[in-house]
């Protein structure tokens, strides 16, 4: 069942994610269309109200807004090139992970195929898309995102422009997604060392639950921090941490658990304190982390 | 002022955290007594209504109930061991990071010393202590937890008992506290980019508490892969972590950003994909982290 007027959509790759983007399109009533490499995948969707083109071409030649949702740029460039003329004159929203080197080229390659341009990104989980406070941010051409602004929302509630520089996406995605493998590495690290201790890894998830809130809680201080470049107002100092990074051998010998991959982020701790940051915030890392980059 | 029956307490270490404890125990009516060994810093609590002694043994005396908030256990038991006989009989509570061991060697002095013994943590900035939200958890005699709970409760409305064995806290607060520094790292080197890009680091902010919300949100999921040792239902793959691993270098020739604290974290994702988890969730790396340790 399609709603009166709703714009339709393609979408291009049914991975997790593109699944879910299509299924959100279908559920608001967006007459769907629906392609991916292996067709099997788009079954589910058909069965939910999408329609399944076989050929990419008939896919892009459905609907004027067309979101591609593959691995890389390369991998969506390779996919819709096949589309030839029939790419031309449509808008196309890609929501991959991809430095913004790539997302400059593909809106290079974009232009030559008459095709209008937004890079996008999805922040946060497949079954998230669709409610209301989920973030998606675009940069690129804003007259697209203006126009279909109203059809990017029903993917998530939080949906931002953040210029026109078609590469501030990718860029903010970079940016912001740096904390990922990180947090996790952290969390997986700890849920050995309770479970070397014969307790369950669930037992600490409030705890760090918690914790998070506690780091978010710090951002907006050490972005001022970082902006002034003054660092000497400092909650938690570099000395501090520089204190906890003993405990690592600790941990080794209480839990048998590798912690390594910890020894190059007390190195950023001490490089700090040598470059006079010792007395200053935790946020002082920032300048040692932009300087001149290091050769393995 | 104090109120009607309000425990009296002393707390020894008056750095910004030890300062925030005893700050709530003197606004809740609590008789009060501070030490620090640069006395200067009981000015402020004194105007507050605390009592400072002078003599650590004369503190220890004033109050069944001792919080020591100073930066490890040696510092702690340095600290104390001048008070000698009068500590003989008072409940003694540790907040400060340290080792499990460190709690057990504690814990054998403080019975030494005829000392009851809680080692506990703050799980939050010296601004949250107070708010009901705001957590602390303690392990050791739980008798004496049973009996200062309503007390202790004063310093954060979250207050945890973890169990009787005395080093769970520090355990805890070793597997919890894993995530700050490398969290803090990756939003470090976000902040650096974004500048390099001449944006405000600040910009980014919103978008990196949502990430740590959706972040929170995969920490039951993975705790419960962990705990079941299944890692077959993947929504995040180590693969796509590989993926991502290919953009480190992307980031360094956008924004000449030193990326090479990651490393030793994308080694630790392709050692997973050797370990034939590619397909599993991302939560597998736990496996591969509590291998042997290997040597540098």
């Amino acid at each position: 069942m399609t709603a009166k007027n709703a714009t339709p959509v393609t979408v291009i790759g049914l991975g997790a994610m593109g699944t879910a983007l299509a299924e959100a399109f279908v559920k608001a009533g967006h007459p769907t269309t629906v392609w991916n490499r292996t067709a099997a995948k788009a079954a589910p969707l058909v069965a939910l109200g999408a329609t399944h083109a076989e050929a990419v071409g008939d896919a892009v030649a459905a609907s004027p807004l067309v979101i591609a949702c593959l691995t890389t740029f390369d991998d969506t460039q390779a996919a819709l090139g096949p589309a030839g003329a029939s790419l031309r004159g449509r808008a196309l929203v890609t929501l991959n992970s991809g430095s913004p080197a790539g997302a400059r080229e593909t809106a290079a390659w974009a232009a030559g195929h008459g095709v209008r341009f937004l890079a996008g990104a999805v922040k946060n989980v497949p079954s998230a898309v669709g409610a209301p406070d989920t973030l998606l941010y675009y940069s690129g051409d804003k007259a697209v995102f203006e126009e279909y602004e109203t059809t990017l929302k029903v993917l998530g509630g939080d949906t931002v422009h953040l210029g026109d520089e078609v590469d501030l996406a990718a860029l903010y995605e970079m940016a912001v997604g740096a904390m990922l493998l990180p947090a996790l590495v952290g969390f997986f690290q700890g849920a050995a060392a309770i479970q070397a201790r014969g307790l369950e890894a669930s037992t600490m998830v409030r705890f760090a639950g918690k914790w998070l809130d506690m780091i978010k809680s710090l951002l907006p201080i050490y972005a001022r921090e970082i902006d002034a470049g003054d660092y000497t107002d400092a909650a938690s100092s570099v000395n501090l941490f520089l204190a906890g990074a003993a405990h690592d051998e600790d941990l080794v010998k209480e839990t048998n658990v590798d912690t390594s991959w910890v020894a190059p982020l007390n190195d950023l701790v001490r490089r700090a304190v040598e470059a006079g940051h010792g007395e200053h915030s935790i946020s002082a890392l920032t300048e040692v982390l932009r300087g001149p980059v290091r050769q393995p």
